[in-house]
């Protein structure tokens, strides 16, 4: 998506090798008229499937998900990464590790929310060594609902979670591919 | 907003005297077309406002402010609590304590994304205690930007955080006003 790359261009920094900070437009600023653009590009690229639900998880992926569930009309699950001792319902839980914060958090999912009769779109807006990516595809197994998508708003390319969630068999679709942050430069993926 | 109360009354649920759980359309799953009803009533009730970003605590008052913010061509930035690693700008940055789950957080904004200059709503899922809208005023304050209006999905309106709120000096205006939820039974304010 041309646009998404003008956007992370103007407004995105890559610090280090691998860490890019989109603060400006989706991570702690969020500039809604664009979530709305990336949502319609989701729903175009994934028009054939049919879709009853899209899962995201806990916090970034929401305001480009709930656009995406307004085009598509259908709800918005979010995967939590704390459990509150308000959410007392049976629970799906899994461990993922991140590499960016270098700390394993766990992810649940009310067991009222996805089901056996789900058909989730999954959300996320990164995708670097694809563990959050294969711990909500373990959520989703769980509750025996079918993954018809996984889309992510960037995805570093430089690592391995495309190859990762691949090999499970599912497809990835990315809007923006990053193929390199070295020395400050974003490069993207012919 | 009575589209609002009907909502609360056909998915919330009344957990002892004073937790009420809206994870079927607002905490957990979310209704994305009702987070734009929401929006275009909070649109309403603020229309004589000159309002140009939109500020919101991280989670769950992402949705609502992400539909306005898409209604008013504003930005939204959300109030961070925790803060990571590649978050490394100059921050504002204040203590809340949260009685539902009984523990004390931080929330911080980057000075980035806050100035002088901003006229803001100030958007959030609920008012109990009012401990989280002080907080995120106190960051506000802090940014030297002018808190143009406070809008609220639910308020538990049998707890002092409007007092409170309003004893700084601000007007609340709240979408749906619980006056008790006594017995398991929810009840809205005349």
């Amino acid at each position: 998506m041309k646009e998404l790359e003008r956007y992370i261009l103007e407004h995105g920094e890559a610090l280090g090798e691998d860490i890019l900070k989109v603060d400006a437009f989706l991570n702690h600023q969020i500039d809604p008229m664009f979530m709305m653009e990336l949502a319609k590009d989701l729903k175009e690229h994934f028009k054939d499937k049919n879709i009853n639900k899209i899962v995201t998880i806990e916090t970034s992926g929401i305001a480009p998900s709930v656009f995406l569930g307004y085009l598509l009309n259908v709800p918005v699950v979010y995967f939590k990464k704390s459990t509150s001792k308000i959410l007392k319902d049976a629970l799906y839980q899994t461990k993922i590790h991140s590499f960016t914060k270098d700390i394993d958090y766990q992810i649940s999912c009310s067991k009222k929310y996805l089901n056996e009769n789900d058909h989730v779109l999954l959300i996320d807006d990164f995708m670097a060594n694809g563990e959050a990516c294969l711990g909500a595809i373990d959520l989703i197994k769980q509750a025996n609902a079918t993954v018809e998508g996984i889309g992510i708003v960037i995805e570093k390319a430089f690592q391995d979670g495309r190859a990762k969630v691949e090999a499970q068999g599912y497809q990835v679709y990315a809007q923006a591919r990053i193929s390199s942050l070295h020395d400050g430069e974003i490069t993207f993926c012919e």
